[in-house]
């Protein structure tokens, strides 16, 4: 019984000795050129799939993502008896409540005017808005909504949830589904998208979006770069609809030099950082996984297909 | 009985019914040009003092800063047989905390590298580090000092505190005094510094401070600007001593078009704007001053003279 992992060295380095340790059991095959029976391998653990992978080696039962991710996989191509995995990380939920409580303080206190002001050697101060003033909202209400609902309790923003079925936080107004969405963003000043990319999610960061905001709020994204609209942002941006945007993620990544959002002075852009899965906490997830898979228990990180997420 | 008033006109329009309605008896005098009679001036509300102003009002008893600080006011010159006291606000406090956390974690998540790769449109990430392994210390824990660490709590940042005298905050590692100062210094990768400007805290942010921290440490300043060293910070983030400042204060204010503050890279500055002292709430903590000197109460925001705060 083998596990094929396709995806960099340097992780191979913290998985291999990890699962010797941890599943001595399982052969651990580095690459397809290191398989010696292929109808051994019944576990693949990928970032992305090669084509026909599943043809190549029939016996496979299970995928893990290396990452939080599955969205950058094919799911309809992975047949429909073959189950699929996140890697779930601890650390992932504390870096990501760190992200965007960043980008919401960074909102609330209008770091990007000020920036523009440093960048003009300007010393012109605004007045300030208490934190009870300024609604935030959430979009997403998984595991890292809720970490970022958690953490920006303690300041007094007034809180909001939204998802794509309903669910109940202490202490939050929450919202769910197309109904929820119109009267969820016109509460709310501070945007969090936190949303997984899925057929539904694709896009929705869009024009129709932005105008159901209020004039002047902000947006903190850091879900999927597929879930924005670039123009709509700029053109939101450019009257005044939106205030500013604190970006970690775009379509494609990385973006081409020369896009409008490197120099643009409402928006702060960081490379696809606000989590990154951690190599030894990625290989103790994925050896719960395939535990739980193979003693017939909870699997670790099991994505729902018909969601996608 | 009067106060004298000698403040902006925009905050006369909301002390002065503040005091008709919740102290009738005295009389709000705005400016010196408004006193019928010098000897009925029991108070002064100002910012700062115009020259031998205790000459030409005898009578006066108390000194109520209209701001949070009273560094501004020259202390030494103001007779010994006056009080004095500062404006004492709520919303200080949650000002500083949403300022300071803002702070902090754009150190914590390198902000200013980012923005330096957003300016060359540079796509180009860095490993992310655990709030847990982010050692933080503020300076100064009064108020608002722990207003700050109360904040920074939920985030896992293992934090500590250091002060003039010795206080005990549960959960957080506190040192005082100068013996205190270097093992607090040694400890800290993030230090916060909100101390009062006194004779003793006057350029305490200095090279030698700098030296004391670890190599990369980052400094978020909303102090007083008379604190720090400019050219000892420029020097230290030059040679990588530390890694980067997030200051809100300078000397002078406005800091000067052409100094180096503007456009360091590892620099980002905000004009003073860390906190505001909302009008209605500055009034409403002057009538409470008044009032609590007049009935020989506790007197609200009153300065200890020796101290300087």
């Amino acid at each position: 019984m083998a596990l094929l992992y396709l995806s960099s060295p340097e992780r191979a380095a913290v998985w291999r000795p990890i699962f010797a340790r941890e599943m001595p059991e399982m052969a651990f095959v580095a690459g397809e050129a290191a398989v010696e029976d292929p109808a051994a391998i019944r576990y693949l653990a990928a970032w992305t799939l090669p084509p026909d992978v599943f043809l190549r080696y029939p016996g496979v039962e299970l995928v893990v993502s290396v990452g939080a991710g599955v969205d950058q996989l094919d799911l309809p191509a992975i047949p429909a008896h073959v189950a699929v995995a996140r890697t779930v990380t601890p650390s992932i939920g504390a870096m990501m409540r760190d992200y965007t409580v960043l980008g919401v303080l960074a909102m609330h206190r209008e770091l990007p005017y000020y920036l523009a002001r440093q960048r003009e050697a300007v010393w012109k101060g605004r007045p300030v808005v208490l934190a009870g003033r300024r609604r935030v909202g959430v979009m997403g209400l998984g595991e890292l909504g809720r970490a970022c609902i958690e953490a920006l309790r303690g300041f007094g923003f007034p809180l909001a949830g939204w998802s794509r079925s309903a669910r109940r936080i202490p202490g939050v107004e929450t919202f769910s589904g197309k109904d929820g969405l119109a009267p969820f963003l016109a509460r709310t000043d501070i945007l969090v998208c936190l949303l997984p990319l899925t057929e539904e999610t694709s896009g929705i960061l869009d024009a129709g979006l932005f105008a159901a905001l209020p004039e002047g709020a902000c947006l903190v994204h850091a879900g999927r770069g597929r879930q924005l609209d670039h123009a709509a942002l700029l053109a939101a941006l450019d009257t005044g609809q939106l205030g500013g945007a604190f970006l970690d993620v775009t379509e494609p990544e990385p973006l081409p030099a020369g896009h409008p959002f490197w120099t643009h002075p409402k928006i702060v852009l960081t490379p696809h950082v606000a989590t990154v899965t951690d190599f030894e906490e990625g290989a103790l997830s994925a050896v719960e996984t395939l535990r739980g898979h193979r003693e017939g228990g909870a699997i670790r990180g099991l994505v729902d297909r018909s969601r996608g997420y």
